[in-house]
């Protein structure tokens, strides 16, 4: 047998994995070594120790044209400012500020300047709106399509950094904003893509779908209520960026924090526009703010004390609380019936061949 | 036009900037804003400043299949040791220390477990050799090939920091190990790869060239020497790392330091398998020296008082002398003919379509 033969790779597919099955799958057996390491793998950035006062925050992402995104639709702007405001997002999430960014890109030799011109103006966009430093990165040529991958370094006071492992029993579970616009706005661009592939002479029809659209298209860190957050002097016990969607990232706290998680149907954020469209494509708007990804809001728990603080704030929303891990994760729906949470978000392993 | 239409792209093909012209070109209107910048895009590293006594450093670098690697001579346990191993090198060439590892991978769904797993081996005995912690990432999907992002974070003693632009008139340019080696053991691997692509039936032929071809394979960062010099007290007055060929890195050096570099062909750190292999594929060993990629060896430029300290040690060759910049960048044969210095070296945006 030859060293090519050797290499040849053999037929089990990581599929059935998902993203995180194997993520830990490959990780669960690494120990961090240096002092400097506070906490590794597991949240949504890395959490370094380099100074007295503060934590420093560490956390990438990848985007991969047709896996992440389709250039068909995705303005290149667009795209670039989402790929910093992603990263962003993992920071918000650690209640931390983003600080740096290092962005590599890959192309095609045939990628036009002037298209790449476009995705840095969107990434320079993104740097001034959340006042972040591009301070390096990576060039290089692509045997296929776009590849961007972004990593981030952040800032957090010790005193008031959140995990994914902190919510306590009697919390209460609050998200931000509305839930399930991103996933509307994609199911409208592919819908108007199959048409305009059917026959290019018929114009896409995106009309009175604003709302959806720049939701899925023009992604925003929630940077502002992090800093509403530390006004009204509420470090939330627990906290995760809503990127694969609701059901997913309760999951995530309840374990990681060896809790349960009840929420009501009633209680879910749905902007009205949200609710029309599903409608339209007949989709259940539920489903969709609870599985849809993409809309970066953030989920976190504080105590009940807080509760005076944040109750009249449109921005944050209260839909369940905490509680003991024997109650399991709940779905209570209208009709006062309660239905085990599942994971059902988006998986990036799961949604190509 | 609709929107699909709009987002096509451009026929003006980047290539002729390559990737050094297309960074710049990109980054030179960006300025960093927060206070914790110290040095943003153009060294091996980016210099952030988080506490009082040292810099944290912050470095890139992706890796691509049909660009960066061949999977059917590359195998996944020394291609996962390699890209951290290239990152590492990036902080070595700052004088510092990697603290800690972000690693982003995209795989193609039918991307066995068994491969991914291997690839983790490498890059888990490279964090172990370098005392790197992996402390987070991302995994996806791919459309095609196997890409892996790894991001590095490090720290330096504020006073002890090498960058590219220190260097001084009169300074003594210095050389780690020897050249050439790596980008032969690649000749190597092409050639055997296409004889096998010809005739399956014959083996390769890899005898004899195994120094070479681990130079190739095996990558190693330079930490150690990053510790003879801290133990023999010298801070070089410019630093960077020889990823992409001798030639180029000693015009990064020259460029940012606003100096010029005179070296000497009989100076050249070549190893005698490294000769004897350029003379059996009819190569000039020299050009490989100069030109050849992916040694990892380290660059720098001491203060001739140093001289002593190093002279003795095998491990560090001095090649030549910083001169100021009206005398150009000149590499003096062995018939003491002076020559320009051109980068030729390798080009991550020029080397495919």
């Amino acid at each position: 047998m030859s060293i090519f033969e050797e290499n040849k790779l053999q037929n089990t597919s990581v599929s059935e994995l998902g993203e995180f099955g194997l993520i830990e799958h490959i990780t669960k057996s690494f120990e961090c070594k240096n002092k400097s390491s506070k906490k590794g793998v597991g949240d949504d950035a890395a959490v370094l120790e380099f100074s007295k006062e503060k934590y420093q925050l560490f956390s990438t992402d990848m985007l991969i044209e047709g896996v992440h995104f389709d250039l068909s639709y995705s303005p290149l702007k667009h795209l670039g400012y989402k790929a910093v405001a992603v990263n962003v997002s993992d920071i918000c999430a650690m209640n931390g500020v983003a600080t740096q960014i290092t962005v590599s890109i890959a192309v095609s030799n045939r990628f036009p300047i002037e298209a790449i011109e476009e995705l840095y103006a969107g990434i320079y966009a993104a740097c001034e709106k959340y006042n972040v430093d591009l301070v390096g990165g990576d060039t290089t040529s692509s045997t296929s399509g776009l590849i961007i991958s972004i990593s981030v370094v952040g800032e957090v006071e010790k005193s008031k950094i959140s995990y994914r492992s902190g919510a306590e029993v009697n919390d209460l579970v609050v998200c931000t904003g509305d839930l399930g616009a991103a996933y509307l706005g994609l199911q409208i661009l592919t819908r108007e893509k199959q048409i305009f592939l059917d026959n290019p002479t018929i114009q896409p029809d995106l009309q009175g779908n604003d709302y959806c659209l720049q939701r899925q298209l023009k992604v925003e860190a929630r940077v502002k209520l992090i800093e509403v957050l530390s006004d009204l002097e509420i470090i939330p016990n627990s906290m995760i960026d809503i990127s694969d969607g609701l059901t997913s990232e309760i999951l995530h706290i309840a374990k990681q924090s060896d809790v349960g998680i009840t929420i009501y149907e009633d209680k879910l954020p749905i902007d009205h526009t949200t609710m029309n469209l599903a409608k339209e494509l007949n989709l259940n708007p539920i489903f969709c703010a609870l599985n849809g990804g993409e809309d970066y809001e953030l989920l976190f728990t504080i105590s009940q004390d807080h509760y005076e603080k944040l109750k009249k704030d449109v921005d944050f929303t209260i839909i369940g609380y905490v509680t003991d891990k024997s109650v399991g994760n709940n779905f209570i729906t209208n009709d006062n019936t309660s239905h085990p949470i599942t994971a059902q978000g988006w998986d990036a392993m799961k949604n190509t061949d």
